[in-house]
């Protein structure tokens, strides 16, 4: 039996004729001979009305009747895409989070998938076409109702193309694929035809907003393609796949960004054994995530600057936390500046190549952008700039690392 | 364990204010000393909202769709609910049908009860105060979504009263409980403080709306005995129980009319065995349910008269059906009347009472009432009369019965 599962948003099955739309890439699976296993969203703001009835009846909601509740927004698309199939002749039946199975642990709200039962969906595949599936759903081993969080729909979909073994994973939506960046900054922005899944999580965790992180590292776990098309075009997107030599030859695949940047300094901080666990401690404990560090140390004093971000509406918990701790290992000064922005040159190729990182800093400086600081990992290079140069910076990248040329991998 | 079962209906439950009166009277339940079972109908007007979007999808939407869609209204009635009472400190969860299990047969749209396993309701009693079930829904054993029809809370309250072996089970609606007639057309009709199941299923099939009739069959066989009362008051209301001898010291108890009804006649029917089974076969095979049914004979004429009722939806198929039957049988003529109505003295007194009927009679053609057809049961007398009487018979009839009395039982 071929497999192919498909997913699609919110906005793909909104409105009636949205869901004609869909129904014909569904067609287009089946008269390539496939089962079709097609994951779908709610529609487009139902989620937003089902949490705003929640906040309406509760300052805070219960989470797992919270789950509950949302549920419901894909459980009806998901039995009135099936109705519009069989309308159309095509076999086709909905199946909910319980119904097929899809384990997931109980953190309600943001639940991981344990397993898939493939037997179940197996044999509903003998007897029908098409399976409409609840993405962003799932149940406890006690059967209680789960959501995986935002964007958990293309988690639910890799999962059951993980599980059913299916060619690839087609995720639709409305754009046409994975870009080098943000075409809305830079207009020579090229659509990648084919992208690995480590440059994927890094530029999905990055904000580029196509895949949800989770699915990506479910993809990759899984050794699972995913192909990241549109729902308005016929056009071939970009696959999403495990990376090759083709890969490794382009040093930078793309350049992401992140306005969501508030750089917090502790200065003259006694330079003592200990001293980044009295202050990253107390912040992890209460929830703040922190992004980059940098710690400054003159040679000539006995105290050190401790530098770092967090995301921008984290800034007043952030820095009431910082206050109590300034005090405490009796740090000279407490700074912040929320005008901060990270951007991001990110490739596979970039392991085996030193340097990469010389390039990107002196094409900023070059054109006088300052580099508040900077971050590397193996296949990433990240830099904080003033919020104001982001655009530029992109640019510059995105040109110094030529991807408006098309290099035909 | 002392549990006590409540049911609220969708305009109990529209809006967080009245669903905060529903708490009160949960909160009555738990001072009492009793955890709680609370059967949810959909929020006011979201069932009739769902079934239009379905409409919309699909002209004759796929029925196991269309029940996991309109389920979605009471998973969220209950979830909202449950969110409420968590907030207040209570401790509650919502149970959908397939969690409960509440197992049903496949006859989506109209699915019956089959089991229910109190097993894990009891388990989740021991962890909770409040159970906030979903009416109106349960699953096949694999576990596909079913409603079960219209009305179908109170059965689901019903079948978990009984399940539970809850010491009653309190229905909740917007009246303060079952009048000995409909209070709109008499003014002297009085609220029972009992009636007996048989009288209540002669009631509600004749029209009156309090309790949906399976509901009363099932606490008929379960023998649980149902208070129906009103949500807004503190009053106690009516109680449907098993029939005893203060009783059966009432004549009548009460007076139901139905102006749903049309009169269909075939005139000189040959008068030949198996006669009834040629008409009355087509209609029940084309799902036309026909109420009551007179045949005359003229002793000195080989044909008979053969009349019946029909509700008035159905008398446009009736009649199309009929006409062939006409022609197949050789019938002279066909008639038809849907300006009748019927009116019903009910009672399980009158079992041991002869003379009830021609009371009625006598009393209604005093008043120039004409009298069409006549039927009795071992509990009802029904007649059926010009629908412009209606009123004025239901009054005559109370009066008759002397109902506008409390004989104080």
């Amino acid at each position: 039996m071929k497999i192919l599962v498909q997913k699609f948003g919110g906005t793909s099955v909104a409105t009636l004729e949205r869901m004609k739309q869909v129904r014909a890439k569904v067609q287009a699976g089946l008269d390539r001979g496939f089962k079709m296993v097609v994951v779908l969203s709610a529609r487009a703001g139902e989620t937003n009305r089902l949490l705003a009835l929640a906040q309406e009846w509760s300052a805070s909601p219960d989470l797992a009747e919270c789950d509950s509740l949302v549920s419901t927004g894909e459980q009806a698309s998901i039995a009135l895409f099936s109705m519009l199939l069989n309308d159309s002749g095509i076999k086709a039946r909905s199946m909910l989070g319980f119904q097929v199975p899809i384990t997931t642990d109980d953190d309600f709200g943001n639940a991981r998938i344990r397993s898939i039962d493939s037997e179940i969906l197996l044999q509903a595949l003998e007897q029908y076409d098409v399976l409409v599936v609840a993405g962003f759903q799932g149940c406890t081993e006690d059967k209680r109702i789960t959501t995986l969080g935002r964007g958990g729909s293309d988690t639910s979909a890799v999962a059951l193309a993980a599980a059913l073994g299916s060619v690839e994973c087609e995720i639709y939506t409305d754009v046409d694929g994975v870009y080098t960046t943000d075409p809305n900054l830079c207009s020579t922005a090229r659509k990648m035809d084919r992208v690995a899944y480590d440059e994927m999580l890094e530029m999905a965790s990055m904000g580029a907003k196509v895949l949800h992180i989770r699915s990506v590292e479910f993809a990759k776990k899984y050794k699972v393609p995913v192909h990241v098309r549109s729902t308005f075009t016929d056009n071939p997107g970009t696959l999403v796949t495990q990376e090759d030599s083709t890969m490794e030859a382009v040093l930078v695949s793309g350049i992401a960004y992140d306005k969501d940047q508030a750089r917090v300094s502790l200065r003259g901080v006694p330079d003592q054994p200990g001293i980044a666990a009295a202050i990253f401690g107390p912040l992890s404990e209460q929830g703040v995530l922190v992004d980059m560090i940098v710690q400054n140390t003159a040679f000539d004093e006995p105290t050190t600057d401790m530098t770092f971000t967090v995301s921008r509406k984290e800034l007043p918990k952030t820095l009431a936390i910082c206050e109590e701790i300034k005090q405490k290992i009796g740090a000279k000064e407490l700074l912040h500046d929320a005008t901060v922005a990270k951007v991001s040159a990110i490739g596979v190729g970039m392991r085996n190549h030193s340097g990469v990182a010389a390039r990107a800093f002196s094409a900023l400086q070059a054109e006088g952008i300052n580099i508040l600081m900077i971050g590397t990992s193996e296949i990433k290079i990240t830099i904080l700039i003033q919020e104001k140069y982001v655009e530029l910076a992109v640019r510059i990248l995105h040109d110094t690392f030529g991807l408006d040329w098309d290099l035909g991998v």
